[in-house]
């Protein structure tokens, strides 16, 4: 693909959420709403759900893993024991002419190349935009205010308005409610609870649609673990062949490295781990995108979040860049021992007459940035017009029934077959403008099969055919379309 | 059903909640969380995403709706044009001495039985407080400070924090993209727009686990129409005969009439809003509660919604009474008027070439209190044990896999039937105590199915299929079952 094709593609898919209606900007008829909240339209709700039932079927029914659903509205305890209280901000400065407000760290990089990780102070900060003379980048003036921001929304309780706050990350209601859980499901470990859900964080500048956004969808895993054990893992034995592609710390570009391979060297510390991150690897595989366009990519130690032990990003490259879908963290006893501190309830649990406190590994997925990344590997440029080239398992509408003519008899024909498919698959009925135009409409949004009714349907009782990919037209009986459309658009591996 | 147990039904469903794993108060390992918030456990999880599904199935598939996602966070202006922030508020009054906090509207009506109506001002209530010497039902304290709370959280958004409020429903986001999804979606009047997602409000005292919440679920349906036509609705015609079970204003008990007899009578306004209510309780007795525990319930002036022309309640009859589960609203132009008047943006759209600003029907549901009536209709307490009578397409487990015992070569067989199953169907694995216990345990959680691995099954391959209502065994092969699974748990009407 060329430059200039590469480039377009982020404009192209903001258009075609917009005409099409996959997502659009919230409260967008009030010109002065805040940015960085997104609503799903018909297209995008179908799109995302799917992505979500093959996350659901790939990851938490493969594993066998529990799966919950909490309250986003959390006390403001969870995050003195968390942290979030404490660490979950960002660095600020405000201009002291024109009162622009500035992400101090983002600021500093973009103006000088010195990379902010996220543990330097303020007054370091502050001592950089000294030397380097960093000014507002609106009016020239100085820069003051120097401060941390907390990044969690606070919300009032009750008449009285106790603290309590949006959750900025889905996980904590499975660290909080883990003992409930262990008790009442009867597990061993090492197992997995995983949540889908919406997080919020107050970011400074929202901004690219989808990738950075105030309200988002996150769904995580947390496998909690013996550390002791984590190097048996009988489930690891089938992967050991499979190749990850690895970036490790210092490369450039990643590596493809069996798991074996990747555990022999030291590169992934245990098998526990090189499961994982085989899973989230194989799922992005089944969500269509290819493998040389993913990798996990190890974090350094100024890169990694507060709690980390071991870190991977699984990111995903597009026209603006690599993107990061997936934190895979070893957060050690961060969460359990945190909330054990807090809360007075004791998180140890028996592993094999053991009393151990459990140990965490997470992959904490950005829904809404698949959701992106996945629209713009299936947008096809080359023809001319765009296809939307989803996988027939992510298609919103997965069959569109139209009439050649938009008159009877083709109408009512085509009308009795949309009613007789439409609970069991997505369908849609379209009899406007010409065929033609039809099925360039139909591409755009992804659409993999359409199913015509023509001058021999209503003398045979034959539909032709249509699939997006192929082009191809088959005729095909109306008794047998049922099974078609389930071999063509049903995910079975 | 006796009294007694009738009585006892509330208590045994948040037993089995907690003790299972339905759903479990948020944060509970912290004593002074706020209440009002819940979260759901793996099978409480598993039975709402089936009763969503089967609502995504019986309502936005059957009908044809386009469903959207938005934001939960809005603009404070999005709340100025709905009426939110000046009437979506509850009265409440202060104890001098003990400074406790009533409700005053429930409280009056507590202490002497008058009804308060939505609109009594707080003059008129401060009037009744003071003839009946109402008090503070703690201390005995004078009741102070009357005043009007406002059941918004507000949110601030960035450095600034500037005002924006969690939505206290769901149907805001549909309205402020009804123009976008109009002109995207290439649709006529009537039709719908559906949403499924969280909403929140700030209940000065949240009660009865599920079903009064601070933050919960809902799933609305809003369906724009024209004032006009709304009694030409060929999709009606099919419905007419459809007996529905209306409780007209000045009832005690609901009759059974046909669409047909409450249209002719006036007793409904229109086919359109027959058609729905009829869509709706049919979905209810889709989900299992029997027709005779389900009432639309007409309400009177003094109880409608500020905002509503003409409003039904679907209710269900618990041991806790009636419980209202969807308010079936005409809200007439109130919403797409509103934000017309306040965004500047014409909401009005053509209609066989007239400019109609188009009405709007509302099924607004709230999905966490429909799951407590559907466990409590479930839940069987006559055979000596508790049994879950869920119907098969809403169990959260579907199938369960046990070895006869707990050693090998059962428990090896028996794995490999659960692998064999578990991404095509629900299915737990469970080799843990007695099989009779087992039995008892999976009957009392629900599940439909069990396949028992014996001694036989080693031989000929056959197993033990054991169904959970009719308490029969039957023996079949293994090549069998997927089929019989599909036949015994897939709703298809």
């Amino acid at each position: 693909m060329s430059k200039r094709e590469e480039s377009r593609k982020y404009e192209e898919i903001i258009r075609l959420a917009l005409e099409r209606g996959f997502f659009m900007p919230s409260s967008e008829i009030y010109g002065d709403a805040p940015a960085g909240f997104w609503d799903y339209g018909p297209l995008g709700v179908g799109l995302k759900r799917k992505f979500i039932e093959l996350w659901r079927r790939e990851l938490v029914k493969r594993d066998g893993m529990l799966e919950i659903d909490g309250a986003q509205v959390l006390s403001k305890k969870v995050f003195q024991a968390s942290g979030h209280l404490e660490s979950f901000v960002d660095p600020i400065a405000r201009c002291k002419r024109c009162k622009a407000i500035y992400r101090l760290d983002k600021l500093i990089e973009e103006k000088t190349g010195i990379h902010v990780p996220e543990r330097m102070s303020l007054e370091e900060m502050r001592k950089i935009v000294k030397e380097h003379d960093i000014r507002c980048g609106r009016c020239g003036g100085e820069l003051t205010e120097f401060s941390h921001f907390n990044m969690m929304f606070r919300l009032g309780i009750g008449v009285i308005g106790a603290d309590a706050y949006l959750r900025p990350e889905t996980c904590q209601n499975i660290f909080i409610d883990f003992l409930r859980i262990y008790k009442t499901m009867r597990k061993n470990l090492p197992f997995a609870i995983a949540q889908v859900g919406k997080s919020f964080r107050n970011e400074i500048s929202p901004r690219q649609g989808l990738l950075r956004m105030r309200e988002f969808y996150q769904a995580e895993i947390e496998v909690f673990f013996n550390p002791k054990k984590a190097n048996e893992f009988p489930k690891a034995e089938p992967i050991m062949d499979y190749e990850l592609r690895l970036q490790p710390i210092g490369k450039d570009e990643p590596l493809e490295v069996t798991c074996r391979e990747a555990l022999n060297s030291g590169l992934i510390s245990c098998k526990l781990i090189a499961y994982y991150l085989s899973l989230i690897q194989q799922f992005y595989e089944k969500a269509g995108i290819p493998r040389e366009k993913i990798r996990l990519r190890q974090l350094g130690e100024d890169e990694k979040a507060f709690y980390a032990v071991e870190a991977w990003d699984l990111e995903v490259e597009t026209s603006l860049g690599w993107i990061e879908l997936v934190a895979c963290n070893n957060r050690g006893t961060h969460d359990l021992g945190g909330h054990q501190k807090f809360s007075g309830h004791e998180m140890e649990v028996l592993d094999d007459g053991e009393k151990v406190l459990p140990h965490v590994f997470e992959l904490s997925m950005g829904v809404d940035r698949s959701i992106y990344c996945i629209l713009e590997n299936a947008l096809d440029l080359e023809a001319g017009k765009p296809v939307l080239r989803l996988p027939p398992h992510l298609a919103s509408i997965e069959v569109a029934v139209l009439p050649l003519l938009s008159k009877e008899p083709f109408t009512s024909k085509a009308r009795e077959i949309y009613e007789s498919l439409k609970l069991e698959f997505d369908v849609e009925y379209d009899d406007s403008g010409s065929i033609g135009r039809r099925y360039v409409r139909l591409d755009e949004i992804g659409v993999p099969i359409c199913i015509t009714v023509d001058h021999q349907t209503l003398e045979d009782n034959t539909v032709t055919l249509r699939f997006r990919d192929s082009a191809l037209q088959l005729r095909a009986d109306l008794e047998e379309i049922v099974d078609i459309l389930k071999n063509h658009l049903r995910y079975s591996v």
